[in-house]
C-alpha cells in the first residue's frame, strides 16, 4: 500500500484501515493469518505506530481483527465465511447522485485508545451506569413493548413527559410532554426542523467558526448557508443577514469557541428574529455539564413570541450509542415536525425509549449528570491549569458549561494546524480552530476535549501539548 | 403514597423519590414546606428509616430538598421556579411551516385487540424468538460496544456482511458487505434515495394502488409523483411517463394487491428504465414469506445496467419494532447514500445492529422466517379457504408471497368502503383497497392480512367478514 501523497495523521489511518479490510474481503488475507506487528508495519510503511494502532483498533472494533493477547493480532474467524460471498459485488451503474452529494465525507470520528485523545464531542463513555442501563433494557424488550411499535405512532409518551420535565427542572424550558419530539439523536432534530423549514435557497445563517455536520446538513437541504462571526459575546447579532429565515446557533456553550451568547445578545437575537420573521434553532448539546452558578437560561425560555425551536440530545448527557434527542418547536411547528418524523423513521426505537423514560423517572439521569459534572470538573481544571502556563501564547475563551475548552493563540499568523500535527506526533489528539470556519477569516486556535481522558493522564497529555505549542509560537 | 406490592429496598427508594418530587412539580408540597423527618415518615410507610433517608438524599442531591442542620429538611427554594414550568405549553407561535407540511397525517396504524384484526402490514410479534434477542441485545450492551458509537462511522461492517450473505443465499441478490447499507428501515431508505436523486419537479413513478407513505415521503422531498396502472402481471411498464427519473415498485408481492410482477415485465421495466436514463427502487419489503416454489427473482439480480436500488426491512420478517432495514444500490450511488445517512442519523443504532448481526450469523433469522413462514401458510390457506366461499362476488388476486392477501369486488360498482365499514360493525378490521389509490380510477376490492390473527379464530373473522360483503353486493 502507498502512504504516499498529503494527509495527516486521520487519512493514514484512514489508509492503512482500507488497504488492510480490501486485503482480507480480496482473501489475501485468510481467517486465522496474522497480521503484522503494529511496530513492524509503522516501521514499512513510515508512519507513527499510533497510526497503525488506530487503523487495527477500528478493524477490531468491527470485527475483521481480533487480538490474543499474549500472541498479537490475527485476521478474525468469522471473516472466514465472509470472503467468499461478498465477492460479488453490485453492479457498478451509471447513475448518479445530484450534485450537492458529491462531497467526499473524510474520515469518521473515532475514538482512539493508544493517543491521548483530547478531541471534542465525546463523553466518556466508562461514566455510563451500564449495568442499571442494561436492566431497563432488558425489562423494555417483553411483548406487550415489542407489540406497540407500528407505523405512525407519536413515539413514547412517557419519555416526552419525562424529557418535559428534566428539561423545566433543570434547564427552566417551557414545555409540556405534548410539545417534546423524540428524534434519532440532534442531527436528525435540525433535519426534521430543515424539512419543514427550508425550501431551495433558503438563506439559514450559522455561527463561524461552527459545527460543520449541521451546516453540511442544510446544504443537502438546497438552504444558502452563510457564516456569522462570534466574538466574545457569542454569534454577532449585528452581522446577520437580513434576508436569513432560520438562525442556527449555541447559546449556553458556543461549538467549538465555548462561549457563553451574552444576556444582551439573547435580547438582541430575539428582537432580531421577531424583525426578520426568522426562526431560531438553539443546539443546547452539553450544556448539562455546568462549571459555574451563572444561570444560563435558554433562549427557549426567554421566547416570548414562538420563533425558538430548542434541540437537546442524550449523546453527551449519557452517550451518543443511545442516538436520542428531542425537539421543543413552538406550537405553530409541533405537527409538521412529527409528521416529518412519521414520513422518515415513523416513532423510532421505542425500546431505546422505554427505557430512556424510565431512567429519568427513576432519577438516575439527574445522578448521573451530577456525577458527570463531577468527574469533568475535575479534569477540566487540570487542562485549564496545564493552559495557564501557556498564557503568554494562548488565550483561554471564557466557558461555563460542556465538554471542551477552547483557546486562541495571541499571534493572529500561528499555525494552528501544524500544532495538531505536532501533537499528533507526541501521541496527542487535539483539534485546530481554524479547521471550523467556512466564510469568516479564521483565527488560529486550539480546542481541547476533556471528557474523554483520565484525570491522571492530563499531565502528560497537556506536556506533550505544550511542547507542540511552543514549537509553533516560535518560542 | 402508597407501597404495596413487591419490591425491595432499591424500588422501595425509588417509590419514595418519586413520590415526593411528584408533590413538589405538582405544588402540593411548596418552596419552604418542611417534609416529616426521615423517622416520622419511615415510621408512616413502614420501612426502614435508612430507606427514606436515600430518597431525601437523592432528592436533596438534584436540589430539591435542603437540609438545614438542625431545624430539618425543607423544600428547596430553587424549586419554586421549577414547579411552574412543567405545566407550562411551549410558546404557540405564528412561524409557519413550508406548505408541504400542511397535511393532515390521519390516524396511526395501530394493533386492536378487541377487533378481529385483518389489517395489513404488521407480522405476528408473538412468532418474534424474544428470548434469543434479549440475549444477544444484552450481550451487546457492554462497554467496548457503547464506545464504538461515535459520529460518522460507517455501522456494523458484521451486519451490513451478515445481510449480504442472506440476500444472496435467499434472494440472489448480488451484493458484498459494501454495498449494503443499513437504514432506519425501509421508509429511511427510501428517503436516502429520494435525498439524492430527486432534484424540485423530479418526476417519479409509483404503482397506483400503492404505499400512500412512500408516496407522501417522496412529496415532501418535491417529487412529481405520478401514479400508474398495476394489472394482474403488476406495473404496466407501457404506462410509464416518459420522463420518469425514479420508478417505485414492489415486484415480489404488490402493495398492496399482492399480485407479482411478471418476468416480460421485468424485462421491459429493466429496458424501460436504461432508455430513459431512470433508476428503480426495489421495495422487496415482506417476500421472505414465500408459498410457491415459483422462483421470485428480484429486479437487482437481473439488471445488468445498475439501475436497480434494492430495498429491504426487518419489519417483515421479524418487527417493525427493530426499526431497521437496508438498501443494495448500484455501486455509484453507494457513497452518495452513506453520506445520506450519516448527516441526518449518523451511523444508526449499533446495539440493534449488533444484535441483529449476531442473530443472524447464529441462524436465528433463517431459522425464525422459516417456522414463521409454516404459521402464516396455514394462516392463508384458512383464509383463502374462506374466501373461496365468495367467489361470486370477490375475486382473489393472485400472489405467492407476503403477509396479505387481496380481492377485488367482481362488481367495478361495488363499495368497498362500506363493506369495510359493515365488518367493522361486526368487530372485524379490514381495508378497503379503494382507499390505495391515487391517480388511476379505483376499483373495489378488500385486502385481508392474515399475520395477526391465530388460526383458530380465522373462521369467525371471515364468517363475519361474509355477511359485511353479502351486505353490500346485495346478494
Amino acid at each position: 500500500m502507498s502512504l504516499d501523497g498529503p494527509g495527516d495523521a486521520d487519512t493514514r489511518v484512514v489508509r492503512i484501515y482500507q488497504a488492510l479490510r480490501e486485503a482480507v474481503v480480496d482473501g489475501r488475507l485468510a481467517a486465522g493469518d496474522r497480521v503484522p506487528a503494529t511496530r513492524d508495519l509503522a516501521g514499512q510503511l513510515g508512519v507513527a505506530r499510533g497510526t497503525v494502532t488506530s487503523a487495527y483498533d477500528r478493524l477490531t472494533a468491527e470485527g475483521f481483527l481480533e487480538s490474543r493477547p499474549g500472541s498479537g493480532t490475527y485476521v478474525a474467524d468469522v471473516v472466514l465465511g465472509a470472503a467468499r460471498p461478498t465477492r460479488r459485488r453490485a453492479r457498478a451503474g451509471a447513475v448518479r447522485p445530484l450534485s450537492l452529494w458529491d462531497v467526499d465525507p473524510g474520515p469518521a470520528a473515532t475514538r482512539n485508545r493508544r493517543l491521548h485523545d483530547l478531541s471534542i464531542g465525546l463523553p466518556d463513555p466508562g461514566l455510563f451506569p451500564l449495568e442499571t442501563w442494561r436492566r431497563l433494557v432488558s425489562t423494555q424488550l417483553r411483548r406487550s413493548r415489542l407489540e406497540e411499535a407500528t407505523y405512525g405512532g407519536r413515539g413514547s409518551w412517557r419519555l416526552q413527559h419525562e424529557i418535559a420535565r428534566m428539561l423545566g427542572l433543570s434547564r427552566s424550558v417551557v414545555a409540556s410532554a405534548d410539545d417534546v419530539v423524540v428524534t434519532a439523536g440532534a442531527q436528525q432534530a435540525i433535519d426534521l426542523v430543515a424539512r419543514v423549514l427550508v425550501a431551495p435557497r433558503t438563506v439559514v445563517a450559522v455561527e463561524d467558526p461552527g459545527y460543520a455536520a449541521v451546516h453540511r446538513l442544510l446544504e443537502t437541504h438546497r438552504a444558502a448557508v452563510r457564516g456569522v462571526p462570534v466574538d466574545e459575546e457569542g454569534l454577532v447579532v449585528d452581522a446577520l443577514p437580513p434576508e436569513a429565515r432560520l438562525v442556527y446557533v449555541t447559546p449556553s456553550h458556543q461549538f467549538p469557541t465555548g462561549v457563553t451568547l451574552s444576556m444582551a445578545r439573547r435580547t438582541a437575537l430575539l428582537r432580531w428574529a421577531a424583525e426578520h420573521d426568522a426562526v431560531i434553532v438553539e443546539d443546547d448539546y452539553d450544556s448539562e455539564y455546568r462549571y459555574s452558578q451563572q444561570p444560563l437560561e435558554p433562549l427557549q425560555s426567554l421566547d416570548r413570541d414562538g420563533r425558538v425551536v430548542y434541540v437537546g440530545t442524550f449523546s453527551k448527557s449519557l452517550l451518543p450509542a443511545l442516538r436520542t434527542g428531542y425537539l421543543v418547536p413552538p406550537r405553530s411547528l409541533t405537527p409538521a415536525l412529527r409528521e416529518a418524523k412519521r414520513v422518515t423513521t415513523w416513532e423510532g426505537d421505542l425500546t431505546t425509549q422505554g427505557a430512556l423514560a424510565e431512567f429519568l423517572a427513576e432519577g438516575h439521569h439527574a445522578a448521573h449528570v451530577r456525577r458527570a459534572t463531577r468527574v469533568y470538573r475535575e479534569r477540566r481544571a487540570v487542562v485549564l491549569d496545564a493552559l495557564s502556563r501557556l498564557d503568554e501564547v494562548l488565550d483561554v475563551v471564557p466557558s461555563v458549561a460542556g465538554l471542551h475548552v477552547c483557546t486562541t493563540f495571541r499571534d493572529a499568523g500561528a499555525d494552528d494546524r501544524a500544532v495538531v500535527r505536532r501533537a499528533a506526533a507526541r501521541g496527542v489528539r487535539v483539534e485546530a480552530l481554524s479547521d471550523r470556519y467556512r466564510d469568516q477569516p479564521s483565527r488560529p486556535g486550539i480546542s481541547i476535549g476533556f471528557a474523554g481522558i483520565d484525570v491522571a493522564e492530563i499531565p502528560d497529555a497537556m506536556g506533550r501539548l505544550q511542547e507542540a505549542v511552543l514549537g509553533s509560537a516560535g518560542v
